[in-house]
């Protein structure tokens, strides 16, 4: 059987290698564009701070390399321009020769990725302007970084834009991030990116959020950044504005295409061809728990999808059953991570939703190092079933978001999740998991054993006309009433049992232990505030 | 209600704590031997590698502080000495006064814990002889190791034990560990044991096993060690040869025990007394997979225990559904975890079990720090349910651990783990997790994509008579063939279609690749050797 592939990064090189394990008889080449194959596109961030050092070490395999380990046949720098169904043939041309030649398939890959959103303004082409898909692209800024840049601008607040962000300031870089967009991170509901956008403000990384560029002035670089707000300065702007699939070459081939020029593709992974299959960032996918189309450009799904592709086009019948979502990013001194639904995604989709915030120890409070995890977990209130969760933390975040990776793919609820036996020693983890502790958080708030304000509530003003409660261990909010816990043994002389009384404390524990005992002695208009004075600014 | 808790470490503790939450017009008494309440049993061993510095924050809560905090009463110093359940009432005496009381009850938690083992041999009560299970245990040997100790031997291999030799070292101690059993490490597969145990004499801690400590000699203080074999110089001796159940006092009560002498609970953590739970270190739980009676003496699930005792008590009928025997430790250089069953347990058990050791990143292979993790992951064959896992590797091995944690709670299959969407970065983890990864090496086993011999058979010499083929990167193994992979285009002259060859690199994955490559070349009687040379000697 012949197979071609057009695409050589994550997906195309693992459905390729995969496909000559499943049967080496078989003819399968890798066709593409660049000059490089199988290269780290999650590593370039790393290699402009320096944590990676040469560029040999983006690569994962050179063409000659991968072929003699796979028996695959590469054709690098070679452009594929169309497709005819059929007759089933793809046309390339050899970007070096010009060369037009006609390849047969039995089967046919498409992971043709995507490439960085290039936005028509003024100055895009002038010298100091990067972007961040390709190991070149990390060469060229890093050579920059090496030179004479010291104030950068990374347009876009994702995870790529701010790991890049991150990896500068430790080269001594300024850097600033703008985002069109109210908030940073898309895919993390607004209160968690705020508070990640403070986090870096704290840290040197400025974020200026609706902020849209409109130009980047220089005359032979780059000088200073238009906005729609000001001109800021600066030597280099990185942008990272998002991707946009290579799929124009499909245009006349009708294979279907979805509205953001994804590949629409079944559970197979085939397209509306039989013989063609999508898989990679050019590909849309679905979402594990919605089932709805979900465009998921990650170089782990990539990988798990060339997998499952080699297999179906072996005769495996494997079906994939989509995405989370998930993702998780370093930033300075907080890693930053998520996966399932958000809020508002839980929301949009019919959930009755519930959730909280909870800001939890990430290991034994004694042990050097321990830290806490801000976590805000989502839910179905009817149901209990555990939707999706977003944590923040100097700690072991993707421990918590494999945890939840693992019970949101077993389709578990809160109850399911409630008594499990995670490991414990004090340099890992706390006696009640902090994954468990969370569970249990959202548990007596479902079960109404805890009434909250959330941090949005909160923020809007919604309980303005209540009276602040310090329950912290000592004194720290100015201007609130504070009240020791363990001197709370009946009523409080100064409180009407039905005032209105917001309870906060560092983390929340404490208010809610104060919540209990003032519910016993008949209060009952209190609200504690998620996340306490770690999370929410109080005024 | 009247509820009297007897014991006061984590279990106890906990339910009397949460119990109040419940239902502050409860009554709740806590009666406790000691006169602490409440420390960090687990945080011991840092606490001696001065990790933990104060006494103090050993002690998470003072009995005055928790009783402020909760409502509870304490008594300290207080021991139970007999229950009468058919006028429902404790009998116990103060231990400074001799003052004997009788307290009634109506509900009674039995959350007694455990002493060490102390076996009955000459020179016990030596002054050098320490154990490791409270506060003062832990004061009195870092005071020791602060003096004169030099060199201390640690006997008993399990967590506590090699905890307590890591952080010794830590102060420069030298030691040396001793167990009578064939391997440290009981809960884990011999395989794993003997890695770990070679690891540590790498690192300066000297395992003897099959050793049985037979007397401490010495004059006024330890001078030396008698074993079965030698003996041993030692200025400090540490007994962690396992813990005994305080539940003698149960012997007239007609509270059901188990043949070790814990406490017999059902579901709910009630004894064969429906007005009576046991909880933590001295009842017996049952094991979530297998459903058999377990003991799993962890602070972990001893708060768990007591969070769902307190409800229970208040009606809520939450069933406990036990516990995996999950445990983690940190040794130098090496963090080591378990959970579910062993390939010994699961025999035992009667599945038809399958199971493989894999090598697998951590990381991303070029970020800094990156390493290994060494896996054995355990499955019933013909259900492919998933049973039970071990972790060995310098890095996040507690993920691991708990990603099969919730796996294993859920009840999935290896197929249900196959395509997860986990989080990965390269400062976290791999584009195809490392959970993942081995789930896919051990459904390649079993479907026979991938032929293999264990380590404990090649180490029992059962392919002794297979020619070695080295498949490594470059020729690492004397004496051995080296086939460089990607060379491999057709058939071996040298070799023989049916010639027995046993395909070893350094992890596994290059001779998975080689072996894929000969059986398609016709070669039919070709095994890979699990865990390559990172985990067996090869000889």
């Amino acid at each position: 059987m012949k197979i071609l592939v057009i695409g050589g990064v994550a997906a195309g090189t693992k459905a390729a290698a995969k496909l000559k394990r499943e049967n080496r008889a078989d003819e399968v080449t890798i066709i593409t564009k660049s000059k490089d194959i199988s290269y780290a596109g999650c590593g370039l961030p790393y290699y402009i701070g320096n944590l990676i050092r040469s560029r040999e070490q983006l690569i994962v395999n050179t063409p000659a390399n991968f072929s003699g380990l796979t028996g695959v046949k590469i054709l690098t720098e070679t452009e594929v321009t169309n497709i005819n169904r059929s007759d089933k043939t793809v046309q390339a041309i050899d970007l070096n020769t010009d060369q037009v030649s006609i390849f047969s398939y039995d089967k046919l890959i498409i992971a043709t990725g995507a490439e960085p959103v290039k936005p028509p303004i003024d100055g895009i082409d002038l010298k100091g302007v990067f972007f961040m898909r390709t190991p070149d692209d990390a060469v060229a800024l890093k050579s920059a970084v090496e030179g004479e840049v010291k104030r950068a601008i990374v347009v876009g607040g994702g995870f790529i834009g701010l790991e890049v962000a991150e990896n500068l300031i430790r080269q001594n870089v300024k850097v600033s991030v703008l985002d069109m967009a109210e908030h940073i991170l898309p895919g993390f509901d607004p209160e968690i990116a705020e508070y990640v956008e403070n986090h870096l403000a704290n840290k040197g990384i400025m974020t200026f959020t609706n902020t849209k560029l409109e130009a980047i002035l220089g005359t032979d670089k780059v000088e200073k950044v238009k906005t729609g707000k000001r001109a800021m300065k600066a030597d280099a702007v990185i942008l990272s504005l998002g991707i946009r699939t290579n799929t124009a070459f499909l245009k006349d081939t009708g294979i279907e295409l979805m509205p953001n020029h994804t590949i629409k593709v079944n559970s197979y992974l085939q397209t509306n061809d039989e013989d063609i299959y999508a898989i990679g960032d050019c590909a849309c996918v679905t979402n594990r728990i919605t089932n709805v189309p979900a465009w998921s450009p990650m170089g782990s799904s990539a990988n798990t999808e060339g997998r499952i592709t080699a297999k179906n086009i072996n005769n495996k019948s494997v079906t994939y059953s989509g995405v989370l979502g998930t993702g998780i990013a370093k930033f300075p001194e907080l890693n930053v991570g998520r996966t399932g639904l958000t809020e508002a995604d839980a929301v949009k989709n019919g959930y009755d939703v519930v959730s909280v915030i909870a800001v939890v120890d990430d290991k034994a409070h004694y042990y050097p190092e321990a830290s806490n995890f801000i976590v805000k977990m989502i839910a179905d209130k009817s149901s209990k079933k555990f939707l999706g969760i977003q944590v923040l933390g100097e700690g072991a975040v993707d421990k918590m978001i494999d945890i939840a990776v693992t019970a949101l793919t077993m389709g578990a609820t809160l109850e399911d999740l409630e008594n499990m036996d995670f490991a414990y020693a004090p340099p890992f983890s706390t006696a009640i998991h902090p994954f468990s502790h969370t569970i249990n958080v959202l548990l007596n708030k479902i079960n109404g054993e805890f009434e909250t304000i959330t941090p949005t509530a909160y923020k809007n003003g919604e309980v303005s006309e209540y009276k602040i409660i310090d329950a912290s261990i000592q004194p720290s909010i100015e201007g609130a009433t504070y009240i020791d816990l363990s001197k709370v043994n009946g009523e409080i002389p100064e409180f009407k049992k039905d005032d209105k009384l917001l309870l906060i404390c560092s983390k929340g524990k404490r208010a809610y232990l104060l919540q209990n005992r003032l519910k016993y002695f008949g209060y009952t208009n209190t609200l504690v505030l998620e996340g306490g004075t770690l999370f929410n600014e109080i005024n």
